[in-house]
């Protein structure tokens, strides 16, 4: 019987992740998904004639070197939700999706807050979480060059429909080389008293051989947190080589723990084919008050490694 | 390589769910599962030959609005099973399998134990719970209109085989419109001291446009608990259109908690396609002292989501 | 869609299970994967020509009695990797894999460490654990009749490289009817002050009808654990029958717990198809001083039961 309901997609991920300069020394590792997230994935859209169509896609996250679930010990943890789409219109999804601001920096982010030097490590746009439950999102078409993305995610507190609740967008201009595209995120506290709101601005040009970006963060935390993030971008794209490179400067104007922080990261990826890569990576961090790095404690991290899509 | 041995099927289910009348007051969430449980199910049969054949399904409960598993984080928690069937006699199951006096509620309510108005909220042949572990089950074929079903849950104590052990069964007859059943289902205590044990009779008939049900149900719980459930359920199906409706009285009789409460429910669904469609439902419970509906607290439950099988 | 890329495979095993001698009593169960675990898997291969090839296997075990997550609650519990494959070399493997002293024990075990006498009861060669996390291992092509199998599970501890780190390895000889292997594995503990290593050496020749095998295993644990075991082995395929026995002799010498052991065990497995066994075996322990049977504790166990594979 072969399978004409659902498509089985993935991508297996795994890398030897050397860090250095934490307190307690060097370490290596075998990880996984250093260079993309390993999943599995299961999804499925259904023509309802009239432009409408009916979407579902569940994908699971997992850890190939122990063989657990990722994102905390979720089966689906990566993605999850059903929902409609009208032509011309765009797409209503309900479930566990990404937060739009997320997608924002992962837009300008060459190395997709992942490898060595994931963004997300020093800017606060990805504090914002990369998903989140509990959601309604709706995702226009793109017109004109115009893509609007709207989350409403619910608090689901009894009394309180602001308590938690978690709201976003994002407005995407992409027209030929040049795509620009800002994101916001609010995030209340479990009493609606105080809240986190993060805005991120990015534009990024196709020069040719290079494409070059800049993106600026502003960052209002719960309580005193606040910061200001930048990041310039490069990827050259070369037939099978990619080369990416990012700098990212962090600007801590919290009073009680102000500081500077700045990263170099660059990645370089070499596919076998279209499905399967090799890649290496490394990222340097300035400041030891920052020294968490996506894998870990340290300032310094080197990844060899290999993906397989599918 | 298109998959020969293996079925791989499923549902995802999301609505926005309001309840009220609790104490906190209102609430409003998206939830999975509400018209019918989301789930990823993997299936098998092999033709042995002279009417025998062999099967295996593994279901996967998932809740697509937080990513994580159902069934209290069970990874195939809602059916697991190999077995083998004979025709003209029936199947044997080994696994995990649905409770033959739960199957009996979801065949008398039109919501299935879903919806709003859940009757298992209310009715305690759902106490008996919905599936059971460890467990060798039979199903007759149909015979002049007859089915029996066997299911024996081992308990699984050193010493005491009695312990913790589940019984049920439930026969079926069904002829042209007409179908009634009676489950049974007893549990024993963890050292076989006292037992719950559950009936629940139902009859219903299709009258052409409009199926009309009854039901009524004897519960003698561990200790004291003591109580009769009654329901009245109709469906309407009309084309793409299908009508759902119950009436459930609980009466306790149990002397530390005696009190009586009655739900009344409505539920409408909307066939898109053969696969896909979209649902309201609403519930009203009357009693304050039992004010648990399926998806929290309150008296009042007011749904809207969609659903998408594959 | 039919599925080209990923292959879809599994295997649902259950067994009604006695086990007796225990100090509370007989104990009943249905269990799952008793004659071969439970498991549902994911795998794929890409030829990137020049001989090499890309490949990933992501293999969950569960409990079909339960619905829950074997090897201790992991979705892809049993095995889960990338890796490349070099023509006329060999393998790399990276992430979760089988240890090579568990698949040496497993060679000469005719149960393959399943059924009531699964060796890794006494033997300790199976304490190495089945399997090993963070690795990285190679496997070689077979050349001559010689394959080699080398791997390393990073032990993850910063400034420590040797805490926690597992090195194995396995040699293999197999020509006509006559196959030959030795594993060893070591593991060290958190800080690297001591390990445990874990020597066993089996042969095995088909005589025709019978094929027969030896197997001697030096264990030296953490601490004084050391002990001996024994293990000669019996399979006798006959068609749709298959016949297995086993007799192992456990020697532990360590000088706070010195006693010594062994089993008796046999199994019966009979093919229905080539995807559909029933099968039923026993195992009876000498030594009420070393009583935890696979399944539970006791010194007799009964198990009779079927698998589907897919």
């Amino acid at each position: 019987h072969a399978q004409s309901n659902v498509q089985i997609y993935g991508l297996i991920d795994s890398a030897v992740v050397v860090e250095s300069g934490g307190p307690k020394g060097r370490i290596t590792k075998l990880e996984s998904g250093v260079s993309n997230g390993s999943r599995l994935g299961f999804k499925g859209e259904e023509d309802l004639g009239g432009g409408t169509s009916a979407f579902f896609l569940l994908e699971s996250g997992m850890l190939v070197d122990t063989g657990g679930m990722d994102q905390g010990g979720l089966l689906f943890g990566r993605q999850g939700y059903v929902g409609l789409r009208q032509k011309d219109i765009g797409a209503l999804y309900m479930g566990r999706v990404y937060v739009p601001i997320y997608q924002t920096l992962t837009t300008i982010d060459p190395m997709a807050n992942q490898y060595a030097g994931a963004a997300g490590q020093l800017m606060s746009g990805a504090k914002a979480g990369a998903r989140q439950n509990n959601t309604v999102m709706f995702i226009s078409e793109e017109m004109q060059g115009w893509t609007t993305q709207l989350a409403y995610g619910a608090g689901e507190v009894a009394g309180n429909a602001a308590a938690s609740r978690q709201l976003g967008g994002s407005l995407t201009y992409s027209r030929g080389d040049f795509t620009a595209r800002i994101g916001y995120n609010q995030t209340n506290n479990a009493t609606a008293t105080d809240s986190a709101h993060n805005t991120l601005m990015i534009a990024k040009y196709n020069f040719g051989p290079v494409i070059a970006g800049l993106g600026y963060a502003i960052n209002h935390g719960i309580g005193s947190i606040d910061s200001r993030d930048s990041i310039a971008a490069l990827t050259i794209p070369l037939g099978k080589h990619t080369l990416m490179a990012t700098y990212i400067d962090k600007n801590d104007r919290a009073t009680s723990h102000k500081y500077r922080a700045h990263q170099y990261a660059g990645a370089y990826s070499y596919a076998l084919s279209k499905r399967t890569a090799l890649y290496a990576s490394f990222a340097y961090l300035s400041n030891t008050n920052f020294t968490t790095t996506r894998f870990g404690s340290g300032n310094r991290e080197y990844d060899l490694g290999m993906r397989f899509s599918f």
